[in-house]
């Protein structure tokens, strides 16, 4: 029995896929990079699928890549040469819901938004919501750490993690972490699994914290700038002034026109930034005045406050769609750096001025209050990589951020394109321990080789 | 040269202690264990000290046990035999302090309350703030990720830290994580060493994050109940009625009683509980009303809301010393497990009745919002350990906990005394991912050997 056979019958009928017409379409992320071919992909359904898979990858050594919706923006659930791609996006319970203990115990192909929809009905809601929420499943936002607009008052993923059931290299199961809100028992494996790109393990089951959902909608308001610089200075005097938005978003006119040519919002000519920003705050009203007024004070040709449900909803949809629209253009490499807030105003001018320099399309958004900028670079489409001044400039950016102390990823991960910066970050020691770490885990290498680390 | 004569020579002079009745003042930290005796003790001033110490422990396979202030209550900082104590509360420094980024770098001796009050010069503060922040140090509650009053709000030593500078056990430098308040580049090694309890590295610089400090002192109600499991019921009503209370804490009648004896705060005979709740939102006063009619509807006898600053600070000032005025009344055994917070109610039963058969004194006060328990075994002052019947009375407490989803430790860490637990909780796998993690960090074991894991 060749290797394939046996994996197809340690499983039930249907769960393992080898047609390369269909496997092809598991073995990319949202990214341009070219994957490897699978050698499979399996549809798990269940731990014990789990279990199996990593037995069987364990014994032949094969790698094994795990996925779940594939809206990454940085090739980690990109399949190698001869993986097993292994699916997770049909474990969708939610086994648990709890409004009395504020948790739910959720499987990994769970759609992000679906659990916060659930928790919503009892007053509670699931804080962390990456852009593609509606689409990307928690597992892939555990794996990644992912972050959203929220985040800017709730926190990224791993601060809504209490406990994972996992599944190791060698299929052993691994259960950290807990169901209370506090607890120090043993290293924090949970926050170690959560950000670790399918790189130590497979996550089948997570216990995440739920939080109290505001009891009104937030207050919204919407700001254009002539210059990103001074949407920038708004968004410090915003943190500094301690508004504290639920929700802080910038746009550059790159963006906006590209919004603009697919969805006609009407751009005007003069606006080059636009900020949204929301307080889900018991005094949200007062706080969304008061961010009107430090908008305009940083120079804002145009602050409203929206008093209304649906007008709030469509901005912040067209914040959602800015990828989408995006990817109109032309094929896009996402970057994902941090900055101290600090920073921002210098960080977007010197993002401003690398696009200038190397003539690259730089289209920006950022979760503004976290210092997390999106540079979307955009090239021509079916060019198999960027072309060299894209990455180039992308070479710039990354410099540029880590001279401001910040960091190469807010929320994306390193996956794969951010592999060749990593070492500047990090440095000698901690890529040792990193790796270190991973041969305590997965001492044959078979989980996601070649990412994050 | 002797290893202590180079020792001596290796750092400045006078940093190294070796006169046997100084060096037993640094052996302990709050607990009744029986410490080794040390072979010196380092009074570390710099990050170039713990690297001369650690690099020379490495050449020797000398043990070295790392201390804050000693104030720990599992026993993770008491010394073993032939050690070195490797006191970090010469190093005060708060070397940055940036308001417009809302983090501060500290060292590792700079005393918690300090840093609150460095932070709220400036309109911020530092959250985490255990019973001793006025005595404990960052590194301490770094190394145990202490939680404490405000967590229930704010969440615990971790959720503040963003990136730490470690010396290895073989005096390389680590840096972790970042000044940014995101990041996904790397594992989180940051999380890692926050409640390591010193076995993986010794911590010599912490970036950590501040919080705006709310506008007004916070509203504060004080309830009294006939019983606890009423108390408990109020906590839970509290907490499910989404009154977000910035400290929500329980104490027994036998710890009041303990404070009135040496306090007199005139203690009616028929209250066995009290909770002392406060919420520093904008609209505190309201959510401290709510919080005391859900108090009176679950059966309190008196409830009061305190619109007197010095009042407040008083009552919290009582829960602050229930643990000194314990310690009047004997030894203690101080334990700090964990629920669900809809088991409180359950597990405060329990503990009476565990009392009640084992013919044991407990004394419990609660972080009662986030289901934390601190029961307090008292027995004879003098004994070099306590009586069978308070580890059988532990012991049950502690398989109480684990059956309700509980965990051994909230947030004093598992240091010595829960280690005989441990595996309880974490299983065999756990168990030895710890192990293969230690080793990576600590290969020759010399980093505060059988502690915590």
């Amino acid at each position: 029995m060749t290797a394939t056979a046996e994996l197809i019958a340690a499983l039930a009928p249907g769960r393992v896929l080898t047609d390369p017409d269909v496997t092809d379409s598991y073995a990319r992320d949202r990214t341009f990079l070219e994957p490897g071919r699978p050698l499979a992909v399996v549809l798990a359904e269940s731990r014990d699928d789990v279990v199996a898979v990593m037995r069987w990858a364990s014994e032949h050594r094969v790698p094994v890549v795990p996925r779940g919706a594939g809206t990454g923006l940085a090739g980690g659930a990109t399949a190698v040469e001869g993986c097993v791609v292994l699916a997770l996006h049909k474990m969708t319970a939610i086994r648990e819901l709890s409004p009395a203990d504020e948790i739910a115990v959720v499987e990994p192909g769970v759609i992000t938004a679906d659990l916060d929809r659930a928790a919503r009905e009892f007053g509670l809601m699931y804080a962390p919501d990456p852009s593609s929420y509606e689409i990307s499943t928690i597992g892939g936002n555990l794996a990644t750490n992912a972050g959203g607009l929220r985040c800017v008052k709730y926190g990224v993923t791993r601060d809504s993690a209490l406990g994972l059931e996992v599944v190791l290299a060698d299929g052993r199961i691994l259960n950290t972490g807990r169901r209370t809100v506090k607890g120090v028992t043993g290293y924090d494996l949970t926050g170690l699994f959560v950000g670790s790109e399918g790189t130590l393990g497979v996550i089948t089951s997570a216990t995440v914290r739920l939080r109290r959902a505001p009891l009104t909608y937030p207050a919204t308001i919407a700001a254009e700038f002539g210059s990103l610089r001074e949407a920038a200075a708004a968004v410090a005097a915003i943190i500094a002034g301690g508004c504290q938005p639920s929700l802080l978003e910038m746009l550059d006119r790159a963006t906006l026109q590209a919004i603009d040519e697919w969805k006609n919002i009407g751009l005007e000519p003069s606006v080059q930034a636009m900020l949204i920003a929301q307080s889900d705050a018991v005094d949200g009203q007062t706080a969304a005045e008061r961010m009107s007024v430090l908008c305009a004070e940083n120079g804002a040709s145009f602050v409203a406050v929206s008093a209304d449900r649906q007008e709030a909803e469509e901005l912040i949809g067209m914040r959602r769609m800015a990828y989408q629209a995006k990817e109109r253009l032309g094929a896009c490499l996402v970057e994902d750096v941090c900055v101290p807030r600090s920073a921002l105003p210098d960080m977007i001018s010197a993002i401003e001025e690398i696009a200038a320099r190397h003539e690259v399309r730089i289209c920006t958004v950022a979760h503004a209050g976290d210092g997390n900028l999106h540079p979307v670079f955009v090239f021509e489409h079916g060019l198999p990589e960027p072309p060299p001044e894209v990455w180039a400039a992308a070479d710039e950016v990354f410099r540029e951020t880590l001279r401001r102390g910040g960091t190469l990823t807010g929320e994306h991960g390193v996956g794969l394109l951010k592999r060749r910066w990593l070492a500047l970050e990090t440095g000698p020691v901690a890529e040792e321990i990193h790796h270190g770490i991973k041969q305590v885990f997965d001492p044959l290498g078979i989980l996601n080789p070649g990412k994050a680390i």
